[in-house]
């Protein structure tokens, strides 16, 4: 039994996001019907996180067990074989360690999210980014990105009692804003310890508001202080939003 | 009544191709149907050309006759409101003359064909780019790019008898290849007066023979001779191909 670590890439367009649920079409579904032809039997494949329906990732992190020991190389191109073109395995190894978990071990996060602030939304970037053609006032949305950075209780950014127990703190590293004028684009980058659900999107939806002029950066700070209780903002929508990578502690790689 | 122009961009994936059909959903006919709505009546709809079932477009031109007033930025509004998001109109005017035809008038066509050589196409390119992980001597594909310059008889170019008696001779401006390392794409540019049936696809698929080395630098010159004989060629898939603009004399602009 070898533990298998595979680096994923998917266009979340099609799919009910990662995790496998009765009766929708999703990533963790998909992969694991292929597994389970290589193996002959089940095989459960766990990530570094789930991401939601819509969204897509350039390097989702997974590992599964397996006993079939069909090389790695060849398991990778077996894969990409069964799977659909909108989800590629990337890269497919022997994880570092038996136990490696592509969730608990992992360090940061990376996502990107992106939104096309043009009239008209070109068609090969209408799956990629969210579709925004309204004014923003952008400098401002970018000056205030960085009010996020550092460790705070994010419960005012995260979905409505996902899991009401759940310790909300979360550490984040950088948050920047950027505006590409050449392509109309304003892309968003987040690195962090791990994220909550939404949380990202939500941090995006309000950075809109900053935009607008509905919410202040005072706003942002009191949405970082403890039991704000402020309600999340809106969510920004799903086909903006992109897993960029996930870090993992340099004895693991 | 209006002669109106519209520049329109289409991720040609989901189409059979920009020619209205019996039972098949093409570009032409989604928008005619959405100009169905705004005048009321049929309001046919011509184009520069017609694109090949999964080719794309950044700014295919097409042109109508409309009888109501509604203003051009108006029209363009309505039409990407009824329009899916696969297909946007990106600019519509009046056009600059009553009898203005985007074929007709059309003094040059520019076309872009990407193929990724990558081993694993990457889910956000493969709708956009061939997929060719194979060996390929790029380097000779780009020195024979240029000999397809000049006006020749394309017939060993086009598709087998579209159209027995048309005129095969066209003339290419430029014909260039690119290697683009960091995004492992190979990117061919061609731009030429006009293009028969399949040529730029039968102009790749006799490049990529270069590139494997079963066609000569000779054999392409073989191929432009008049009455070569010489069958086309491998024709490359339609996904890596896209048709990037359509020029006119400055009068019609």
């Amino acid at each position: 039994m070898r533990r298998i670590r595979v680096t994923i890439a998917y266009d979340g367009t099609a799919y009910h996001g990662w995790q496998t649920q009765d009766g929708c079409v999703t990533i963790q579904q998909t992969i694991e019907d292929a597994l389970a032809i290589v193996e002959g039997k089940p095989v459960p494949l766990t990530a570094s996180g789930r991401t939601d329906a819509g969204v897509h990732a350039h390097a989702q992190v997974g590992a599964f067990d397996l006993e079939n020991r069909i090389p790695c190389y060849n398991l990778r191109k077996a894969l990409n074989r069964l799977l659909p073109r909108d989800i590629r395995i990337v890269d497919c190894t022997v994880a570092a360690t038996e136990s490696f978990h592509p969730r608990y071990d992992a360090t940061a996060k990376n996502y990107e999210y992106r939104m096309h602030c043009g009239e008209v939304c070109p068609p090969m970037v209408q799956r990629y980014a969210y579709h925004h053609p309204f004014p923003l006032d952008l400098e401002k949305m970018n000056a205030a990105a960085p009010l996020l950075e550092g460790t705070h209780d994010f419960r005012s950014f995260a979905a409505k009692n996902p899991h009401a127990g759940e310790n909300k703190v979360r550490t984040i590293f950088s948050s920047r804003g950027e505006w590409r004028r050449d392509e109309q684009q304003w892309i968003y980058r987040v690195r962090g310890s791990g994220f909550l659900k939404y949380m990202v999107r939500n941090i995006v939806g309000v950075l809109l508001q900053v935009g607008v002029g509905n919410v202040s950066h005072e706003g942002i700070r009191a949405r970082l202080r403890a039991g704000s209780g402020i309600p999340a903002g809106p969510t920004a929508p799903a086909n903006g939003l992109c897993l960029v990578s996930v870090e993992y502690p340099e004895a693991l790689e």
